[in-house]
């Protein structure tokens, strides 16, 4: 099954490029192809979708993948966040569990919850929406979970098995760093050998997508805030991919003709003309960017619906391993 | 104690240099100052022994710290390596354990002696020394390692900490990239800021030096065997940690100049005029890129003798966390 092969990083990817393959430098001064995320997505729930109903025809009802989803506090962006979470579960056949706690719940209630989802057969995947409120110790929580049902890939032990080479590989690899190289993957688009800068080094995004991209043999740079000359490094750049969280940070003059960019970042800025009196944009200023890059991701609908693909791939996964079916 | 703090990654270092603090490009086109590792080994050794002495005075036998090395099978260069340790062991008061086997052991076997080992409580390091033969199972059997004891920091959960931010530190930081910072840091050498290249991706070496790097704020570029433009990464780079295990493939020509060069290769290659018929010698063509750097390690008695020193330092340390005094 395809899906769930992509989480062996290890090996040689064999993917169905659904346009020709294409070297990342190959389309200088060309305007920028997008890299539908929202498209991909689709396509990807679509498949999950279908061996979801496969596997529940074959196997019964209690064969089907379920999916808790932890939210603590009002944060209006979290609830977003797990509302689109909870919707993509319904539209796929995963069954999603959703555990709303006040801000000021405790750090026992919380493991709580998460030792009684880690018990339960119906659940395949556990995933605590981030950030949580500072008087929560996130880490101990996060470990707390079980590696089996760690569909987000943030254990430690997890994250490790994916720095490594040629060791055991992570049960899950985190999303949002799978879906930038599946969408990669899905537009034919060579890693071998290229260039690669990664602009920030989270535990959640830059770092994790600068493991994957080595281990394709990508050639990594990790700029970060302390990086003096992130431009002249991005310059050389056949893929870039930025996740430092800064609105508009990368400039299209920054870019290398043809370069790939992939841009995980949203931020809002404020914009009298929408009526909610802000716009979401990228770490890439997208507008001037797309006339020097060859692919780029838009901000909205590019890395944000992979993410939530892959999280319902690695839900799969997960349901698949305990069920003894891989 | 300073020999401890070290293996705190995350916090900001303030080492006592043995010579003024200079800019990793301070010094363009002087002949390089040899960063001397057999030296400073010596001086860790001194500081671990003196340690041990007052812990040993202070609270008695039972205190001293104990290491295990396991060994299979008869190759020369294990030997070496095992034999030396041995003899840094004896030099700062740490009691040593050889385990030897025959190169046809079984993992069983292997798995019995770790596990007798980690119940010990006068082993407070276990040591395999790598490779084992094709036969054994090696990540099953360093996984074995009680995480308390993993001196060599291998474990893919401590891995997964050194990777990470922000998070619990690993308890133990691998001894070769812990002993490549640590000489930077005797010899007062500014990390953060700076563009750093490391040849080779090892789990060992590469990738966490390249990790350590990264905390301490360097703008960290990893190459690797599949890097296509290795030499321009390089002529970028205010840092060069070479660790690619091919005889001097570093050239002279590729050094920026008043780069710092840290050279982990050891390399046997032909020499008539020599007993042996061989000399050892680096990742980098020392004799003429000493010409173009501004500090250059050695080989032998660059980065081999601090490795060793490392392994002392967290055999100690780990003895004082198993004895609660850290």
């Amino acid at each position: 099954m395809r899906i769930a092969d992509h989480a062996n990083v290890w090996g040689t990817r064999h993917p169905i490029p659904r346009t020709p393959p294409i070297s990342a430098t190959a389309s200088p001064r060309a305007v920028a192809k997008k890299l539908d995320g929202k498209l991909t997505a689709a396509t990807i729930r679509k498949e999950v979708a279908a061996e979801i109903a496969k596997m529940v025809e074959a196997k019964g009802e209690s064969s089907r993948p379920g999916l808790a989803v932890v939210i603590v506090g009002d944060r209006k962006d979290s609830q977003t966040y797990v509302r689109s979470k909870r919707r993509a579960c319904d539209e796929v056949g995963i069954q999603s569990f959703g555990f709303e706690l006040p801000g000021d719940c405790t750090q026992e209630e919380l493991e709580e919850i998460v030792d009684e989802l880690n018990s339960r057969n119906d659940v395949h995947g556990i995933l605590v929406q981030l950030p949580l409120p500072d008087h929560i110790d996130s880490e101990r929580l996060l470990d707390r979970i079980k590696l089996e049902k760690d569909v987000d890939g943030f254990h430690p032990l997890n994250i490790g098995r994916l720095c490594m080479s040629g060791r055991r590989p992570p049960l899950f690899i985190p999303c949002t760093p799978k879906g930038c190289v599946e969408l990669l993957d899905r537009y034919g688009i060579e890693i071998e050998g290229k260039s690669a800068v990664v602009i920030g080094r989270s535990n959640i995004v830059g770092l994790p997508v600068a493991m994957l991209l080595m281990h394709r043999n990508a050639t990594v740079t990790i700029c970060h805030s302390r990086t003096i000359d992130t431009k002249e490094k991005v310059q050389e750049a056949d893929i870039v991919i930025a996740a430092c969280g800064r609105a508009q940070f990368v400039k299209a003059e920054w870019l290398k003709p043809g370069a790939v960019v992939i841009d995980v970042g949203i931020n809002a800025v404020e914009d009298a003309t929408k009526t909610k009196g802000y716009r979401l944009v990228g770490d890439v200023d997208y507008e001037r960017a797309a006339d020097v890059a060859s692919y780029i991701t838009p901000v909205p609908g590019g890395v944000g619906p992979m993410t939530i693909a892959m999280l319902l791939s690695n839900t799969l996964r997960a349901c698949k391993q305990q069920n003894g079916d891989e």
